[in-house]
């Protein structure tokens, strides 16, 4: 199939209970086109300054990531500084220097506009749709937003609903869109603006898909070490976009299992800084964590 | 087998965003029992006041729950009052007068003393661990607790969970028993205090249920119309002992679908206060969201 990726690379400063880091690498771009490499080919369109590592480069090329549509332009690099409490569910942002990803116009490549899987990572919402009349009729189009574009465009990201197949939010985000705290109701008042699915991603509580037709939820896989949750949101889309682009169709048994992937990908992002953890990550690994989610979830045999 | 329950009978006075109610009848022998009675014979132990009204005798024996060792005392019954913000997740307690539940010392009658299963509700662990010296050799024991207690009585919990094969905790109970945000930790941590498997409510966000050998989670049945969650712990407690008793065993197939059907029952419980929902039940509704549960979380057919 191959998926196109539109966002944000970040060089992040985090600190945890269990660690700090310095001006690692991050960006929703980044935690997804390195999660769906494991499925499916991933062309990257996003923007960084001069001050971007080349290494970082070479990481996302070692997972046979495209990156001709990553813009090196002059400046700094978009930065985030946050930590963690105990609780690690809720990051509090010290800053965010937007520097470069301030102006970010995304223009898609040519070579990139047949691509049949396009993810609107976290941007605008208008600068989404602007990605969406570039491209050719991809097969499928998933979008995330943040509360940020919720209470600042919200106009702008309805009229972007009725263009996705599938929206992507966290629990908070789907609540505080809907205005109820119900969150299925929230689900359905959604689904009422145009996508086809909505994915409420509730950090360690699991995930929970809902369509016209049906609801499928899944817990949180356990983890006992969760060193730095930054990116698990990410992490998730890539695994679910990246298995549904593989299986090739949006059909109820695939986005199950999509959801299923996206929680082993994302319960392995969780484990370390950065991308620390998926840097030693293989497909066995993937496989041997997926029957661990179904010995967990199962009980029909 | 046939199921001792020993804990509170209550009148609550609750508010919700979706309505009020004075004087109802709760309290957690009494969400237990009645949950329990769909899946096998249940005995009560507990203490009320003279103004109790005759007609939750009535609907307790409707359910055919044997309330021979309910004792009527001179004085009042066990008073809640409490509210929900628009969350749901969490009670305020306005005020709790304990009244005749205060110096509830349970006697258990004879006839119920080679009962098979044993759930000890929520009651000081002292009160627990003298019930346990007064049956004999039951199949499997069961405990609750709360927060006063974790606060308060550790050294006693800590000893009845010695003696118990299963304790059932929420979420924040657990952390605060073992000191720790991580919820897999903190199962861990309990587990080396003695019993076999931990039980770990979550609210809407399902239940994860740990042994040293597996883990077992479930995300919450999804409901729309969430009217009062009072109670919802302890009827899940209902449908998962009930369950269990009804098996007549403790092995791993029984102990998760004993899960689902704990989170079955209290999802109902929850879509009206007291035990107004539950009143209308039957077993096929029962089942019927027993295989809604299976289609919600089931990824392998």
């Amino acid at each position: 199939m191959g998926i196109l990726v539109v966002g944000s690379i970040a060089l992040d400063t985090i600190e945890t209970p269990y660690g700090s880091a310095r001006d690692i690498l991050g960006g929703s771009a980044t935690y997804f086109s390195y999660a769906a490499s494991f499925f499916d080919k991933v062309s990257i369109v996003g923007v960084v300054g001069q001050d971007f590592p080349e290494e970082h480069i070479k990481l996302l090329h070692s997972r046979n990531i495209d990156t001709d549509g990553l813009r090196v332009i002059e400046g700094k690099t978009f930065r985030w500084v946050g930590s963690y409490k105990d609780d690690m569910n809720t990051a509090e942002t010290h800053s965010t220097c937007l520097n470069v990803f301030e102006t970010f116009e995304p223009i898609i490549p040519e070579k990139y506009r047949d691509l049949d899987v396009v993810f609107l990572a976290n941007i605008d919402p208008d600068v989404q749709i602007g990605v969406l009349s570039q491209v050719n009729k991809p097969k499928f189009t998933v979008c995330d937003t943040m509360n940020l574009w919720i209470n600042t465009k919200k106009a702008s990201l309805t009229k972007l609903l009725k263009m996705v197949d599938i929206v992507v939010m966290n629990d908070a985000e789907a609540r505080m869109f809907a205005d109820t705290p119900n969150l299925i109701q929230a689900g359905r008042h959604i689904l009422e603006k145009g996508p086809k699915y909505i994915v409420i991603k509730k950090g360690e509580n699991g995930a929970l898909m809902m369509s016209r037709q049906f609801s499928f939820s899944v817990p949180g896989f356990p983890i006992e070490n969760v060193k730095d949750p930054t990116g698990a949101g990410d992490t998730f889309a890539g695994g679910f976009v990246g298995y549904l682009a593989k299986s090739a169709r949006l059909e109820k048994a695939s986005l199950k299992k999509a959801v299923v992937y996206g929680s082993v990908m994302a319960s392995f992002n969780v484990e370390d800084f950065s991308l620390e953890r998926m840097k030693s990550l293989d497909e066995k690994e993937i496989e041997d964590r997926y029957l661990d989610f179904v010995n967990l979830t199962n009980f029909h045999f």
